[in-house]
């Protein structure tokens, strides 16, 4: 009892310390950790102190500090037995985003064993492990050793996250969703790469979205974000490169757990998805020169191509699905997949130029037909989305086909039409894009 | 449970809001001020929410509303059977700040009833309830019957802080108190205004405390305060003034409960005490202005003289201690009160002019004796402290009495005096003193 109050009046101390704007030393971030994590430190001292940080920010190694003993906080997971050839890759979230799916099998494909921890969908954003569940029979449920087995004999393995992988995360977000301490760079950068040092990758790629459909509206925080994250990764001793992508509209031209399945496989197969596989070659050949199997970005760009075009990469996907117990022939016929009843097409409403495409509010009629959750125990229709004919830039004709629906009846169709179609702006005039992919930071 | 949810979901919304810089409306604020009383709002909102406010500040409208719904989160006490002239008093805190035991029985005896609740002394400032305990027999316990009986037969009560008034500050403060959201403008203002309306006078004085030993050590910051208290105050239709003093040095030459009793008696009797004398009439004379009792400063404070000449200031004090249950011919003999057994003069160890006394520093002293309470269950001794003899702007000689300690036992008054010579600085030349009373709000 006296102990605790010790720990209340020294967490006081350094809460003061944060708001006055001091910095607070390691020892100091290890038993704030420690001590929030063992339950001794309330959450009111918490969540105070998250709120000084938000105002007064860390410093860089505050940051890292602070991410280690996150990190430090529970399992950490041992991959030496792969070898050093182990890469990781975290997305901060965007719509119609199915990276995963396309660069892990590539990856794998050149060598590199993609040993990773996704995330379920929550809201506008749709999770990795939903989409690969358009598998029939395909589970993230595995032991430890069945975990690097799979990532040795298939080349890469999906799990889902694990409670005991730095569990001081998982209490500070829940505790940061409530209190309004979200978007602060520090809280950010410990809360992705505390989870991403702990399981144990030695190369890490990043990919941090900017625009209006990513949580990091603004390109310089985008840009911060990223140089701090690899900056952190760096000190912990792990190959890193971050990407600061485009979210201003979908990427690519689906949204949905199982339509977007199929536009991975396209790519998987050679099809140029612009934007998609830009973004899978970029993230690819910094794994490979990160990690030091190629020597330079068009050396592994060259070595990518290749094994797309000689369904090296098409084919760890199947092995990837058939070792966690999913029917891999859908990878080779697509018509195995979930389909939604109704497709219902939406023509464009006037001649013109798209100028933009909501994001989040794509996302948001994907979620209304059913493929995304509402709330953490929401049920999920796999089958319906949304597949996109025109994107930003694209010249439409009134009448011409700008969307397709998936829908599991016609009234929620009708419903997604309306929604849709607000989520569109045209105009005359050809609109100026910025580039896709906005910068690389390592 | 989901009830709940919704409250937490619409909390998080109002703490983003505030750090945003946003606004709170009044219905805001009594959402939140309710909800965290009734317990559905947790801590550990509460108190990311300070730290936004700590950082963002409030506006008065603001404010007044936090103070009004915090006012309301209880029992509120009707003064009213007892008239228009009923008054309060509060201070800040400070070193040998034995004003209201001057102030009351002066007040009371010009026919304004000062019905007052205090609290006890938590460190290095005491308590105006510990000190009138130094009366044999008194006590502050009582029902409301008996609380309005007294200040209609006595002219004045004071009994302790009650928990069924303004609830909200009691849950608040101990929240603030550990993660580091005290010293906030706003959440001061709404803390003790919030205990005064509630406790119902129709009149409120405030003394606003600045300088190194005051919680508002620079000017400016005690202006703002106590521009904000009387301006709430107003709002809440009071009759206000606030007061900004000197707490640079203790107030008086004594410090220690017995010791300070015997000070406010002396000036009840007659005597000028600097800067005691002053302060109880500068803020007597609000009291009979503000309430409408007389038209002018200058009457007043001649009414305030003459209650004193005539002794019947000094019997208002023996009534309202005798209904106190207290010994009242202590007021007259003041031989009746504690007495400590060792008194050990301490000598000037140098020539020159006294340029500063640490407050603080010599309130930890008395606590040091046995006269503070170090945590809230400490049992204190009535009889000990410190008799200052040299003030600031004092001439003293080496050797000569700089000041008396009062004390237990030989052992405990020489630690006492080595501590108490560290709390004065001297200095050849004599120093610029600002004036006492630094202005008045109203």
């Amino acid at each position: 009892m006296i102990f605790l109050e010790v720990i209340a009046v020294r967490m006081t101390d350094l809460i003061e310390k944060k708001r006055d704007g001091g910095v607070l030393s390691a020892g100091e971030i290890r038993y704030i950790i420690e001590g929030y994590t063992r339950g001794d430190i309330p959450d009111y001292q918490m969540s105070a102190l998250c709120m000084a940080i938000y105002f007064q920010g860390m410093n860089e190694r505050e940051t890292t500090e602070l991410t280690l003993a996150m990190a430090a906080s529970g399992d950490t997971v041992d991959l030496s037995p792969l070898g050093e050839l182990t890469a990781d890759k975290h997305s901060t979230g965007g719509v119609g985003d199915k990276t995963s799916l396309v660069l892990c099998p590539l990856v794998a494909s050149c060598g590199i064993i993609m040993a990773k921890r996704s995330g379920r969908g929550l809201g506008h954003t749709g999770g990795t492990i939903d989409k690969l569940e358009s598998f029939p029979g395909f589970s993230v449920e595995m032991s430890r050793e069945r975990f690097l087995e799979n990532a040795r004999t298939a080349g890469f393995v999906i799990a889902g996250q694990s409670g005991t992988l730095a569990p001081a995360d998982k209490l500070l977000y829940a505790l940061r969703d409530v209190t309004g301490t979200v978007p602060s760079i520090p809280l950010i950068v410990s809360s992705i790469m505390s989870k991403k040092l702990a399981s144990g990758a030695h190369t890490i790629v990043l990919d941090v979205k900017t625009g209006s459909g990513a949580f990091m509206e603004r390109e310089e925080d985008a840009f911060t974000l990223a140089r701090e994250m690899v900056s952190v990764g760096k000190l912990a001793g792990r190959n890193m490169a971050a990407v600061v992508t485009d979210m201003d509209q979908p990427l690519g031209y689906t949204v949905g757990n199982a339509l977007e399945v199929r536009e991975a496989i396209a790519v998987l197969r050679g099809e140029d998805v612009p934007d998609l596989k830009e973004l899978c070659l970029t993230l690819g050949a910094n794994i490979l020169v990160r990690s030091g199997a190629e020597k330079d970005e068009t050396a592994a760009r060259a070595r990518l191509e290749r094994c797309i075009a000689d369904g090296s990469a098409l084919g760890r996907l199947a092995a990837m699905v058939k070792a966690q117990g999913g029917d891999e022939r859908a990878v080779y016929d697509t018509s195995l997949l979930p389909l939604a009843p109704v497709q219902r097409t939406v023509a464009a409403p006037e001649d013109g130029y798209v100028t933009a495409i909501d994001a989040k509010g794509v996302g948001h009629v994907s979620m209304l037909l059913g493929g995304g959750r509402a709330t953490k125990e929401s049920a999920i229709d796999l089958s319906v989305g949304v597949v996109l004919r025109a994107k930003v830039g694209d010249r439409v004709q009134k009448g011409g086909e700008l969307a397709v629906i998936h829908a599991a009846d016609g009234e929620s169709a009708a419903r997604a039409e309306a929604e849709l179609l607000g989520c569109y702006r045209f105009s005359a005039e050809m609109p100026q894009r910025p580039p896709f992919i906005r910068g690389i930071v390592s």
